[in-house]
C-alpha cells in the first residue's frame, strides 16, 4: 500500500517527538507500505518566526515572509529523515521545491497547481521513504511560496492525489471525530468512519482538527484520508466517499460554533436591490456572511437578520451604520452573546424527521430558537450563548450519539 | 562603487543586532554604493541543529545536513531583508540556489564552482540591496550544499569575485587584524593594511579571524578584503595585493598556535623510503604534519621530529607504534606542552638578520628553541608552551610592533 503520512507541529515538537514519529514510519514500512512523510515545522517555530518578522516590520513583504517560513519544515524534514536513516530506514528528505510542487504566484497563501510526481516516485521506487516538507512549494518564478494555514494538511493530500496513494494519514494530538467536543459532553464517542461532505459541515461548524481545504482537496481527488494521533496508537477516523461509509448514522455529529454574532436590522427599506447592497457592500469589505433571514414583521415592515463571524463585526458595523444613517434601515442592532449548535449527517438527506427532532430538543429544554439553516446534511440554529453547552448535550443524547 | 558586506553570526545575533546591521548598510547605500550582504545564521543556530543532528544519529548523511544546516541562513537573510524594507531600504533576500552559486557534490564541504552574476546584477540594476544566504550553493543535481566552515566568508568573496566588486567586507566582532593577540599583548596595534600572503601565514599559525580558503580565493580572485567590526565605526584591516602596501613592514605580527603536538623518534632505522612510509601512512589516515626535522644524532642514529594538531595525535600514535612494535623505530615519545610562535612579515624577503633577531630573542629570554622552519616570508619556532606569552610579547617588542 502507499501511505502518505503528515505529522503537524506537536507531533514533531521535539527529539523525543520526532523519534515517535521514526516509530510510526518504520512501522508503516515494516508492514510492506511504501511511505511518504509530509512534515510540520516543530510547533512554535513559525510562531517565532513570524514573531520576528512583525518585530522588523509592520507589513513585511509576503514573498520574504515564505523565504523565512519555510525554513521551519525543511529543517524537520531532514531531521526527521536523519533519524529514519538511523534505525535502518531508508529515507531521503525533499524541499517542497525538490518534490515537485508547483503552486500560483500569491504569497504566504499560495495554491498547488501541480505536483510532478517523478521524484517522488523515483525515491520510492529505490525503496526510500520520503519525508517532504510540508506547507510550501515554488511558484512558476522559481521563488519559495508557502499553503497558509493547513497548509502542511493540503500538501499531503496533493502528494497523496499525485501519487494515488491508497491512503492519506494526518497525524496529530488529538485521535480522530467525535461526535462533539468532549470537553463539553464527555460521553462523546470518536467516529470510525465519515462522508467528506460531513466532515466539510462539521470542521466550518468549529471541529477544528482539518482545515476545509485540505478536506475539499481530498474529496476532489478522492483521497481516503485518516486522522488520528501520534501520541497512541488509537485508531483514528476515516474520513472518506459516502460509498464507503456502509451504515449511514441519522446524524454523525453535534457541531458548536461560538465564534458567530448576530446583526438584526429593523424597519428595512422597501426598495428594490437593498439587501443586495447591504450584503454586497458587506463582501466587498470581506465580512463573511453566514446565516441570513428576512421577515415580514406584524408592522409590515421588512426585518433582516445575519450571522458574521465575531472579529468581522467591527468591519461590518460601519457599513451596516452607514445604511442606517442614510435612512434605508431604521435601527440596527448587534448580538455577540449567540452561537451557532448544528446537527450534520448523511443520513438526513433519505430521512425525514430529523431536523423536528432537533427543534423538539431545543423545546424540551426551553432553548429560544433565534434562526434555522439547513442543507442537505445539516441543521444549524442559532441560540443564546448560556445554553451552549446544554443544547449540545441535549442533541448528542437526543440522536442517541453516545451509544 | 560596488561593495560586499558579510555579516557573521554574532552581528546577527538578535533582532537589535540586525537592526544594527541596517545600519550599516543604509550608511553605505546612503554613501552611493551598491550593496550585496551575505550573511550567516544567527548565532548558536547552526550549532543547535547539529547539536539536534548528532542526538538523532552517530553518523547523519551529510546532503541531510545540508538541507538542515542552509535554513539558517535563509532565515537571517529574510529577517535582514524584511528589516531593510522597512527602513525604506529597498531590499530581496536571496537563498545560494536564487544567488546563482553552483558547487561541486562535496556535501558539508562543498567548493563553489561558479557563480551566475546575472540574478544579482537584475537585482542591483533596478536599485536594489540583495541579501544572499551565505554558506551555501547547489550542486549540478540540484541539492543544498554548504561550505564547511568559514563558508559565508568564502560565498561573499566569490561573489565580490563575480560581480567584479570593488570591495568584500567582512563583519565580524573583531575590529581587525592585530600585529599580536592583544589578550596577550596589550600593546598590540591594529594593522592598517596586510598583505594576502602576510594574512594566510597569521591565519594558519592561529590568527582566527579569517578562515584561509576565503583568503585565498580573494588572493586567486584578486579582490580587496576589509575585515572590521559591526559593533563599533572603526575602520578595520585591509587585506590586499602587496604591491597596494606602500610601506613593508619587516614583521607584521606575531602568531601564536598552542595547538600543536610534537612528536619526537629516535633511532629511527636506515631503510631507504622509511620516512615516506612513516608520512605516507599518516596522510591516508588525514593527519596533517606541520614541522619536520630530521637530524643525525652523535650515536650515528637518524632522529626524526614532527609536529600534529593536538587533536589529530589520537590518530597518529597507533601509526607511529607499529613501526615502533615492527623495530623500525627505536622509541617514540609525544609532547603535547609545546607551542608554535613565530613572525610574518613580507619585509623578510629583502632584508637579512631578520630570523637571526628572532633566535637571538628568544635566547635572551633563555627559550629553547626545539624546531624552527621559515618560508619568504615567515620564521615559526617549536618551544616549551610555559613560555609561549612570554615569547610573544619579547617578539612583539623587538620588531617594534607597539610602535
Amino acid at each position: 500500500m502507499l501511505v502518505v503520512q503528515k505529522f503537524g507541529g506537536t507531533s514533531v515538537a521535539d527529539l523525543e517527538r520526532i523519534s515517535s514519529v521514526c516509530d510510526i514510519v518504520s512501522k508503516s514500512v515494516d508492514s510492506g507500505n511504501s511511505v511518504v512523510v509530509v512534515v510540520s515545522a516543530m510547533s512554535g517555530e513559525t510562531n517565532k518566526l513570524i514573531g520576528y518578522a512583525n518585530e522588523l516590520s509592520d507589513n513585511p513583504e509576503s514573498f520574504e515572509l515564505d523565504m523565512l517560513l519555510s525554513s521551519g519544515e525543511r529543517v524537520t524534514a531532514s531531521l526527521l529523515s536523519i533519524a529514519l536513516n538511523e534505525r535502518g530506514v531508508l529515507a531521503e528528505s525533499m524541499s517542497g521545491r525538490r518534490a515537485g510542487i508547483v503552486t500560483d504566484a500569491t504569497h504566504t497563501r499560495a495554491r498547488i497547481e501541480s505536483i510532478d510526481p517523478k521524484p517522488l516516485q523515483e525515491a520510492l521506487d529505490s525503496g526510500k521513504v520520503v519525508v517532504v516538507a510540508g506547507f510550501q512549494g515554488v511558484n512558476s518564478d522559481g521563488r519559495v511560496t508557502t499553503l497558509g494555514r493547513g497548509g502542511s494538511d493540503l500538501s499531503a493530500v496533493a502528494i497523496a492525489g499525485a501519487l494515488r496513494a491508497d491512503l492519506c494519514e494526518i497525524y496529530t494530538d488529538v485521535d480522530g471525530i467525535y461526535t462533539t467536543d468532549p470537553r463539553i459532553e464527555p460521553k462523546a464517542k470518536k467516529l470510525d468512519r465519515i462522508s467528506y461532505d460531513e466532515m466539510l459541515e462539521l470542521a466550518s461548524l468549529g471541529a477544528k482538527v482539518l482545515q476545509n481545504r485540505s478536506v475539499e482537496l481530498a474529496k476532489k481527488l478522492q483521497i481516503n484520508l485518516v486522522t488520528r494521533s501520534s501520541f497512541t496508537d488509537a485508531e483514528g477516523t476515516l474520513i472518506t466517499k459516502e460509498s464507503n461509509i456502509m451504515e449511514e448514522p441519522l446524524v454523525s455529529g453535534v457541531a458548536l460554533d461560538r465564534n458567530q454574532a448576530r446583526v438584526s436590522l429593523g424597519g428595512v427599506c422597501d426598495r428594490p436591490g437593498i439587501a443586495s447592497d447591504i450584503f454586497g457592500r458587506l463582501a466587498k469589505s470581506s465580512v463573511n456572511i453566514d446565516m441570513i433571514i428576512q421577515t415580514l414583521g406584524v408592522d409590515d415592515k421588512t426585518h433582516l437578520d445575519f450571522t458574521v463571524p465575531i472579529n468581522e463585526l467591527l468591519d461590518a458595523k460601519p457599513i451596516v451604520e452607514s445604511f442606517v444613517n442614510r435612512g434605508e434601515i431604521e435601527e440596527a442592532s448587534y448580538d455577540e452573546n449567540i452561537c451557532k449548535v448544528s446537527i450534520v449527517g448523511v443520513g438526513m438527506k433519505s430521512h425525514t424527521g430529523v431536523a423536528a427532532k432537533a427543534f423538539a430538543t431545543m423545546a424540551h429544554e426551553n432553548i429560544n430558537i433565534m434562526m434555522i439553516s439547513t442543507s442537505e446534511i445539516k441543521v444549524s440554529m442559532v441560540i443564546d450563548e448560556k445554553y451552549a453547552e446544554l443544547a449540545v448535550r441535549a442533541l448528542h443524547g437526543a440522536y442517541e450519539l453516545d451509544s
